[in-house]
């Protein structure tokens, strides 16, 4: 790696490392080179805080570095627009450095090339490092369908066997994948903004949905110890540095039930504290307060939101307001056949991650409870998968689509 | 790789080279050299042909060879009994080979070390090469439970999506996998001795199971060129020659059919030939007889075996005791999930060489129609699991047991 490829790299570790932290903005790193040396780095702060090219010029600021003729690595294209702060391309121009490193251009059409013609415009050049497209791409897929669609982004995770089962008929699954697996689930806890899960996950398991990595010995660590782990099929920068992070507790994300309980148990680790929500159709409201009219006065103190549930695009649509509400960049969906397929159907899983364990059940749970389908062809063509052995698990990664932002 | 090395390497790839065509023999390979240069080598024939070692002391001694202190690398322990032919171990010593190099010993209990202790007894050093012990096991996994337990080694090959359907709903799978998986089952089928499928694909796909080079074309070729492919999991000699063999229709394995069809059409694949069985159960026969009174007077033509199927281990027994008489060691299961999950049920299935398409059907029919399991513990926990990217497609390889071949 030349040292630009090094300092490029050092801009999308950063933007990883904050990735979970900023939605509804992007995730971004920043690196500010002079003569060689970093003089500055900074990440996307939470929303309404600094892009990460102003973190890393203030962190070049406080060490008294002198930024005429610096340069800058940013990991996205910088923004050009006033939003909740004022343009980074402008701050960029002003600080004197002189020369500004992307791997993409903004997916938000408010910048989307503008941040760069800002640049140039202002005197500084601007050089595409179009090796660092893919790695850059794959933190930022979530960001692109929020700001084009207005969506969540939704990663399917499911821990199956190799027959393609996640649980036994009698809702048995504990458990199918190994400790490195289950750390390795943390880990993207750590990296998304909502978990999802539907009411019978809810009802059996009583999730806490919660990152614990203390839950984790050092053998469960010492399977992702450097080198250990091979990708194979594409290379892919945000499960490469998956694999290397420890998970982050700091931020919960949002607990999200698809689906009204019927009851709900005193010892319920899902209403712990206040960080959730619960995203009902009207029968299933309905039908849950008539059954048990005790639901009705618990249900006014719920974070509860009611919607249709008759037609399957209406729900989804439904859903993903609520979720966009509640500034929902990335979500993990954890469900069970059920809410898994109903997510599929409407064609909003876009990730899928699955941990496939060396076991074969003969008889169980699909993962996805999806509608019939005619014909083989008619089913979801994945892209841009990577595989990679977690100890005995197989984790593979594919994509509803294939990784693709602009560059100049 | 050192010299030695280099020639287990080369006694384990022609091993690998004559795999299904020595049943019930193992398959073995045997390299001689003298002065640090191969003068010899050879393979096992067919039955009741030379052994390997027997082989390459024949093409020595045509090519001149002077053996007296000449070394032998063999894939495995050379035998010390009078079977079909005599003792290797004795031609050995009488050739003039001061040392032999071995990997493992013959699970056959009539050598399993007797040929070891013959040849020292002999006055040949012996040298384990216990770093081939894998690749050597790898081979011969058919061979030891066909010795030790007179039942044919079962492979369960199926093309599956990443939500593990082989099918829609209304039976459609064609095509599930791309074409160089397909290659990859073609190349599979030449190292078999059978190739199992049970009625439902004998009814839809009018299947010729039969190796068929010619189907595939360059493109398809080319995803297994050298170095395009990495192993992840643990290392597979026979995956590694597998992935670089090409598919060699010069013997079919045997067709084999379980089930009694109700019809047979004119146009069927199956029966153009007589390298066939139909293993059916008393009941399914009596229906199909009675379903179409035709069937009677053809059945009597048929290569027919009628057992019992009121109990799932009987009929085992018996479907085992017919491949047995038919001599085959390995055999390829490409069922549907009802004969999947027939063999299965009465844990007989021995590897699984799953190929995982990047698709997503959201429903249809499961690999494996098992009986119900209670808890997920009680699922089949495969061994030494082998994946490998095959162009899109994603190979996954487990084994029901370890390899644990005996070495010195």
């Amino acid at each position: 790696m030349s040292d630009k490829e090094k300092f490029m790299q050092m801009a999308c570790e950063i933007a990883f490392s904050k990735m979970g932290k900023t939605s509804p903005n992007p995730s971004v790193g920043a690196v500010i080179v002079k003569n060689g040396s970093v003089v500055g780095k900074g990440g996307t702060g939470v929303y309404g805080s600094d892009h990460a090219e102003v973190a890393a010029l203030k962190d070049a600021k406080n060490s008294g570095a002198d930024l005429n003729g610096a340069e800058i690595f940013v990991s996205l294209e910088p923004c050009s627009h006033y939003g909740k702060t004022p343009p980074c391309a402008e701050a960029i121009i002003k600080s004197g450095i002189k020369k500004v490193y992307v791997p993409i251009l903004d997916p938000n059409p408010l910048v989307a090339g503008k941040g760069i013609r800002m640049l140039t415009d202002g005197g500084v050049e601007v050089e595409m490092m179009h090796r660092f497209s893919p790695a850059a791409s794959d933190l930022l897929r979530g960001f692109k369908k929020y700001i084009l669609r207005g969506r969540s982004f939704i990663i399917n995770k499911c821990a199956v066997t190799l027959d393609g089962k996640i649980a036994t008929s009698s809702g048995d699954s504990k458990w199918i994948s190994s400790e490195p697996s289950r750390l390795l689930v943390h880990k993207l806890r750590s990296k998304v903004d909502a978990v999802i899960v539907g009411k019978n996950t809810f009802i059996n398991d009583n999730p806490s949905l919660n990152i614990r990595p203390e839950d984790f010995d050092d053998d469960a660590r010492s399977v992702f110890s450097d080198g250990n782990i091979r990708l194979s099929g594409r290379e892919n920068f945000l499960i490469e540095q998956l694999l290397k992070a420890e998970p982050d507790p700091s931020v919960e994300p949002l607990r999200v039930l698809i689906g009204m309980p019927d009851s709900i148990a005193a010892n319920c680790n899902f209403f712990r504290n206040d960080n959730y929500v619960i995203i009902a159709g009207e029968r299933s409201y309905s039908k849950a307060i008539a059954l048990n009219p005790a639901m009705k006065d618990m249900a006014d103190k719920l974070n509860l939101f009611v919607g249709p549930d008759s037609d399957s695009d209406e729900e989804a649509d439904f859903i993903f307001r609520v979720l966009k509400e509640k500034g929902v960049m990335h979500a993990m969906l954890e469900g069970g056949g059920g809410v898994n397929g109903a997510f599929f159907n409407s064609g909003s899983i876009d990730q899928f991650m699955y941990i496939i364990a060396p076991k074969v059940a003969g008889d169980g749970i699909p993962p996805i409870r999806g509608a019939a389908l005619d014909k083989m062809s008619d089913s979801l063509f994945l892209h841009d998968v990577t595989t990679a052995m977690i100890g005995t698990d197989l984790l593979y990664c594919g994509y509803r689509e294939q990784y693709n932002f602009e560059m100049m």
